[in-house]
């Protein structure tokens, strides 16, 4: 149970007039919880917590989770709409982003009576400020993959098919260590690094090819997120210039980290150094974003972004310059935000690396 | 485009009262379409068929589908709407299956004057019955499982971890071809066994051990998905009693499919079998599920399922035992309907092999 984020739950409910919020996340439930299992709700009332689950996972419920009342159920909306009458709850707020119409509908139908809200701000902001405990597993998910970056470096040759070298990056973070691989490995090289997102293909690795490798591992449910780009050869004058200017974007994204700060004036911060670099136009995505218990969370560092960074919160800082029919670079470091500044959570260099 | 499968999209206007459909979840978007990126919706209205998406797959969205009027969006909703509202639409169908109470509301407030109606019966059942050019990728999915788990069984010994084994299976899949794995792949042994659903952990294989085996291979989107269970070591009466037991319900399941027949009765025959020979409380989910583009997908041969077989259906057939503190076989092969019976996909024989 944690205790403090239960705490920051339950000042919403006056805010928004409830007595009460499910939780339908998995992320959320078992950041709330500890419960990791595949199935599972809690409904927070101003008095108590239940956690609602199937047979499957009673068991592990009632082993994992404390502070909670576990209850089994057949089928999760007639127990949530027995719950709520019994506990004469008269209005349950919800998440609405992972609520589907289908079983809003359902509930809607079954809670007779009792207003049904949903929560406009994002819950997930809850898990955005780490605690240490939780920036010790992501160090670790750090770890693996770093050691299996190395290793994969010392083992990429000429004629080797990217999704060949995205497959062994997996096998190497899994055998040392990793529960899971935080998303499909991309493996871009050549022309094919402009894309922001490639997928791994047969394409062959050449004499002069960039390669952006985007990856990362996951330990006891924290992920980790990094980026790097090598290349193949001695690198071209261009190739160094605009490596250059992707570091130095990234740099500028670092110093602007404090607490308080607006997360579009970081964002602002690498994007307005390419722009001066009069590469404005390659660089198409926001800086970066939260990860912790998901990849892709709370903080979003972009200029779309909302709110100012708190001590404690974790993110990446990912500037990137992707020319079409030339290629790209991409360099994405995690960081904390510390009393005064930041910390670099991952740890292998960013110098354009010769293989 | 898919035309046979947008006409029986366009057979539901009627009975609902719609002018267009909306269409959210990307495996019936790549099914209708041949899109196969990450992000895109299709509107479906009486005459026309319009993809949506954003900057990133806009060049891939013209290229892969034909038949469709691409736009590039910047906000998917307002693109919706503005649409709907040139188009003149009155009343758009939508999945409630794959819309979330946020995108639902937004819509909903920007579709002014436009009724937006849950279409109930899941459209995900157009992709029940397969054509054969798609049981063609699903034999191809089953080839690369097939060859894996044989290579994989010669190398499983004594001492090894689970998540070893499940580690080496997937990279035996994809090594051989596999886009990616259908799922983590289940290895459970010993008592671990009786986890219908265990994830493969530290545990060491033991003499004596079952081994449940779940795995699957995706090759161009289609799944594959089969079970083996294996013994080490010389099996026990009762390990080849219980593997009997539902090897031969497995036989009756297979002997009820033929077109016509309603899918409770399919679950029935494997379900009575267990029954009769006293192990009915250890079989605690459906006897089968749909497969291709989703790993689950119509039919669920199920007590809980609903309608008939089709001619051209591809399913699981997957009985098993679990028991408590001594272990759990499983057997799974997929097979697809025929005109009069039915015909195995999987290869691999079934029958308790020793390792």
């Amino acid at each position: 149970m944690r205790e403090n984020a239960l705490q920051k739950l339950r000042a919403k409910f006056e805010k928004y007039g409830l007595d009460s919020i499910l939780i339908s996340n998995l992320d959320n439930v078992r950041y709330l919880s500890d419960f990791t299992g595949g199935e599972g709700s809690l409904l927070i009332t101003q008095g108590e917590n239940y956690f609602l689950t199937d047979s499957r996972y009673v068991t592990q419920a009632s082993e994992q989770t404390t502070g909670f009342i576990v209850r089994k159920y057949e089928k999760r909306e007639s127990e949530i709409s027995d719950l709520a009458s019994r506990l004469n709850i008269k209005n349950l707020g919800f998440e609405p982003l992972y609520v589907t119409f289908k079983v809003y509908r359902k509930l809607l139908e079954k809670l007779e009576g009792i207003a049904f809200t949903p929560i406009d701000e994002g819950l997930d902001s809850l898990r955005g400020v780490k605690e240490d405990t939780e920036v010790e597993l992501i160090r670790e998910a750090i770890r693996i993959a770093s050691e299996s970056f190395v290793k994969l470096v010392g083992e990429i040759e000429i004629g080797m098919q990217e999704r060949d070298i995205a497959l062994e990056m997996e096998y190497l973070m899994r055998k040392m260590g990793a529960e899971k691989v935080s998303f499909d490995t991309i493996v871009a090289s050549g022309k094919r690094a402009a894309l922001p997102h490639g997928i791994a293909t047969s394409k062959k690795i050449e004499e002069g090819d960039l390669i952006l490798i985007d990856y990362g591992a996951r330990y006891q449910g924290y992920y980790s997120d990094e980026t790097q780009t090598v290349v193949v050869g001695k690198p071209s004058a261009r190739q160094e210039e605009i490596y250059e200017v992707v570091k130095e974007a990234q740099e500028k994204a670092f110093e602007a980290i404090r607490p308080g700060i607006d997360v579009t004036e970081v964002d602002a911060a690498a994007r307005d150094h390419i722009k001066k670099a009069g590469f404005e136009e390659y660089f198409g995505h926001g800086t970066g974003h939260g990860v912790g218990l998901a990849v892709h969370e709370s903080p979003r560092i972009s200029p779309l972004g909302e709110g100012v960074l708190e001590e404690g919160m974790v993110f990446t800082v990912e500037p990137g310059i992707y020319i079409p029919e030339w290629g790209g670079i991409r360099l994405e470091d995690m960081v904390r935000v510390t009393s005064h500044g930041y910390e670099k959570l991952t740890i292998l260099p960013k110098k354009l690396q010769v293989i």
